[in-house]
């Protein structure tokens, strides 16, 4: 039997669950065992990380997980809770309600189902055009700005000391309050876990190619160092009794899978939460997008945008209604799912799998857990997105981008992550207009001895004093309309000579009403002047457009097909004189 | 001795009063004359129209007349009380105190304050562009939607019965509750007028040129027809004592100048009408920018669009401190100031001369001015600007700048003018932004025997199947960067055959950080799938700025001069079974 489209487009797993195979199926359960072990040690953590407890971090790695196995179009991404959106998560939630307390972790979880029902919303509106509006530096300075934040949020519990705020300028402060207080035990732990991960970045997978693993198992291997760290700590921790040396510890981890539960219908809390919530599902969209497309390209796969946005809606939907955070496509878990063989969505599902076995059985050996070991992990996952790189090449490029990013940064260390990203997005939307409605245009001349018409500012060029040749570098609407009326207004009031104006327009892509108005307005005004205009080399599309209005029978010129035409039948009508007065620039 | 290039700059009346002749004063005085007799009654109707006493329309039209005469670059801008500007006063003040008290008045003061500085400020950080952003089809939109909500609020007044409210809605149903309290006297005057002004628009000039007057005063004598009525209506109440059945006038016009006062000092007002004052001020200076611009066309007159941002916001500075409300540039009047002969903005000057001489010894004679008579002046006045044509030929044109404008109709006929004005800017960028990141891009092919390469689902044209040769007919920034990365991923995985991808770029017209980013993610997912991307027809300044980056040196590909190039440089690489399978489309 053959399903209607609409739910075979809705959801994928129809398309490729039909032809899973056996074969695919080793590939997805051997990249669904790696990515667990990545996995609980960074749930464990961001949870933490969130101001939750542990278990949440556990609950958020598996409903979502599954359901975007079933919606999701990435074969590759690995969904989950994520290091950004466990930032604005907790930030935003701090603005409603104290951490620890039952209203702080409903707001968690009502933080989830806001970016899941927006998402889906997006998905189903084909509305994914939005998250374009942040834009890459914009984002790239967030995620320098957020995770050298993040980073700092978490040199307390590595060293054993308490630290609190929302921006980095508090944490910091909040740290430097609190350095005498640093526990031994605890720094030595936490260091010496950052020390080993940094050198198995490097050294590890070296070390095991030396002993005879061939690359990609070491490869592998070295990427679940984190799992490593977390054997290791726990069982000195246990077994050196530094418990008693006040060693902060995760403690009991309650057993069993999430209560499935509807999360309260709260408006009042809903609507505060909405914008945090918007800007959390697009900064995670924006990441996980990002990942499958790069992952897909490797293997000529499709990654379908808005299917993507409804398949994190409904996996945020379902971190809500089973007491989890937003999630979102990880970079790094992704990465070793696709590299470890993962053949399709299902391997998610196996990790979910992985991620309740592990729930069910194994948390009563975390309690000697280290809480600096988790905080290592944190550390080190972060300040690899750390880009300053991306500073100096926006620099370079890019005046306004590059000033799009540095708000963007400064006032996420300044004013927390929503501010940062807001100013940043509004900053970005404001320049990008702003350039707009300032359009290059050129003065063209002749070529001498070609057809060929050319900046006058960069060639060498025949220009005529009876003709005005503009060439129009941008598509005329309302932000810049009223520029290319002022534009042409001054260059005839600066040249009583001039009787004709051309508007050459190879690169306008688009005449909105705006323009329209302003180009009759202008030709409406040159006229009244004694002038006429003209226009060449308009687009196809631009002008079926033109046709559907009066203005080309108003216009006092003709629209020629090549700025060549144009000046060649207006040449007859000029004045003896001025046609040997012809000027060669520059 | 020559002036520091700033003052000369900031001060035009410096350059154009050096020059000042004799036979420029005779033109000037004549035109000042004629807008005098118009401005007169106009003040007091929109005085009236405000909610304000009727002498501060008198103010209004002194100080801010001078000022604008100092600082101004157009030479026939006549600057005043007008309409629109009135209605949204009106509206804005109403929110913050009931009208009739000390408080709207103050908050009238306030916004024409507020406004002033804002225009002032964004003249001196050439801001202008800020008012592109209220597009045609929303300022025409509101314009039509503004002038018939004030029709309607000036029926009451016309009919003798008291009408109020803010929306149109609330209008007509304050209208259509009092129509059995109708005063007849009242009504035979309003609606006389109303007929005398609609045939004074047609019949009264040929009447005038068949008595032997010259076309232009004929043309001048039509257009002061309103002080015609207002001298016949006057002498009509007063002589046949119509006061006795309860015909509101006008009563007493306290004589004198005003008082020049800085406003007090108040933060919290001033903050709450920031919003309406910036609508008011844009609005206004969109009105008298376009006006300033057709006439100084006519003349070949240069007209420096951020000069009149700081000569518009000084005059409504000099409105607020003489006891008026906001101004602006005023189309009516302006025509007629430059019909009549006017040269310089001195005749502004003058005007505000004539308006004191009758403040100071005619307001007197306005004692039994009926109300009802310059209600029909601004219904006449207002009915001219709605525009219904340029609905139907938005519509034809450009269905997201017709959904804008009937947007900013409905919304500000439903909830008010700031409303309507503020959804249709929302929206105009917003569907701005939504037609840009979704940028039309060709699949082009050669045309068999040339050089050219057009879309071939347009043209007859050959492709090769292992070449994607993709037009891209928009610049490429932020809100499409991604757009293009999806679309090369999807045409790559929907065609196993593709060996190389070409963008042809003649009309990019720029390449931002984040489409950099994009390209860059493009060579990168192309290189891992074994295919090669290429750029051509890449504009001057676009390849300057690429050079700064490292795109060019990681590029799989080249960059090539026309289209044409890069496919003849790739054929050779190309497999001989793929090179005798070229398709022919469409």
């Amino acid at each position: 039997m053959k399903l209607p489209a609409l739910v075979r487009r809705y959801v994928p797993i129809l398309d490729w669950g039909a032809e899973y195979s056996s074969q695919v199926l080793v590939g997805d359960l051997i990249a669904a065992a790696i990515v667990t072990i990545m996995l609980i040690p960074q749930s464990l953590a961001y949870a933490l990380m969130v101001g939750l407890p542990p278990q949440t971090g556990l609950y958020a790695s598996m409903a979502p997980l599954v359901l975007y196995a079933i919606f999701g179009t990435s074969r590759a991404l690995a969904v989950g809770p994520v290091a950004m959106a466990s930032l604005m998560t907790a930030a935003a939630a701090a603005q409603v309600a104290a951490q620890g307390t039952p209203e702080y972790a409903g707001a968690a979880i009502a933080l989830a189902l806001v970016s899941g029902v927006l998402l889906i919303v997006m998905g189903i509106l084909r509305l994914g055009f939005l998250a374009n509006f942040l834009s890459h530096p914009v984002i790239s300075g967030f995620i320098t700005a957020a995770a050298v934040q993040i980073a700092a949020g978490q040199v307390g519990p590595l060293l054993g000391v308490g630290s609190k705020g929302e921006s980095l300028l508090e944490v910091l402060h909040s740290l430097a309050a609190s350095v005498a207080k640093i526990n031994p035990y605890t720094a030595a732990i936490g260091i010496g876990a950052i020390v080993f991960l940094l050198w198995a970045r490097r050294g590890l997978k070296p070390l095991l190619l030396g002993v005879g693993l061939p690359e990609r198992p070491a490869d592998i291997v070295a990427k679940v160092a984190p799992a490593m760290v977390i054997v290791v700590t726990t069982v000195a921790v246990w077994g050196l009794g530094l418990k008693e040396h006040s060693v902060a510890i995760l403690g009991e981890v309650p057993e069993g899978l999430p209560a499935i539960a509807l999360p309260p219908v709260d408006m009042t809390l809903w609507s505060k939460l909405l914008v945090p919530s918007l800007l959390i599902c697009i900064v995670g969209y924006v990441e996980s997008i990002s990942v499958a497309l790069t992952l897909a390209a490797k293997r000529r796969q499709r990654v379908d945008p808005d299917q993507e946005l409804i398949a994190l809606g409904v996996a945020d939907v379902g971190a809500a209604i089973s007491g989890g955070f937003p999630v979102t496509g990880a970079l790094s878990r992704s990465s070793v799912n696709f590299e470890a063989g993962a053949q399709t969505p299902a391997a998610g599902a196996y990790t979910a799998v992985g991620v309740a076995l592990a729930t069910l059985f194994l948390t009563p050996l975390l309690f000697y857990l280290p809480k600096a070991a988790l905080a290592a992990i944190i550390i080190v996952a972060v300040l690899s997105l750390v880009d300053l790189g991306a500073l100096k090449r926006t620099y370079r490029y890019s005046g306004t981008d590059f000033a799009a990013m540095v708000g963007t940064i400064i006032l996420t260390w300044i004013d927390g992550v929503e501010a940062g990203l807001m100013l940043g997005v509004g900053l970005s939307i404001f320049l990008h207009l702003y350039a707009t409605s300032r359009p290059h245009v050129a003065i063209v001349g002749q070529l001498p001895g070609t057809t060929s018409f050319r900046n006058v500012a960069r060639h060498t060029a025949v220009t005529d004093p009876e003709i005005l040749s503009l060439r129009i570098d941008e598509s005329l609407y309302f932000p810049n309309a009223r520029f290319i009326e002022e534009l042409v207004n001054d260059a005839v009031a600066a040249n009583p000579a001039i009787r004709h104006v051309i508007l050459e327009c190879p690169a306008v892509n688009t005449i909105d009403a705006s323009a329209l108005e302003s180009l009759e307005a202008i030709n409406r005004r040159l006229k009244d002047g004694g002038i006429k205009l003209h226009l060449s080399e308009v687009k196809g599309p631009v002008m079926d457009r033109l046709k559907k209005s009066h203005f080309l029978a108003e216009l006092t010129g003709k629209v020629h097909l090549s700025h060549f035409d144009a000046v060649s039948s207006i040449k007859p009508e000029l004045t003896r004189a001025t046609r040997e007065a012809a000027k060669v620039s520059p």
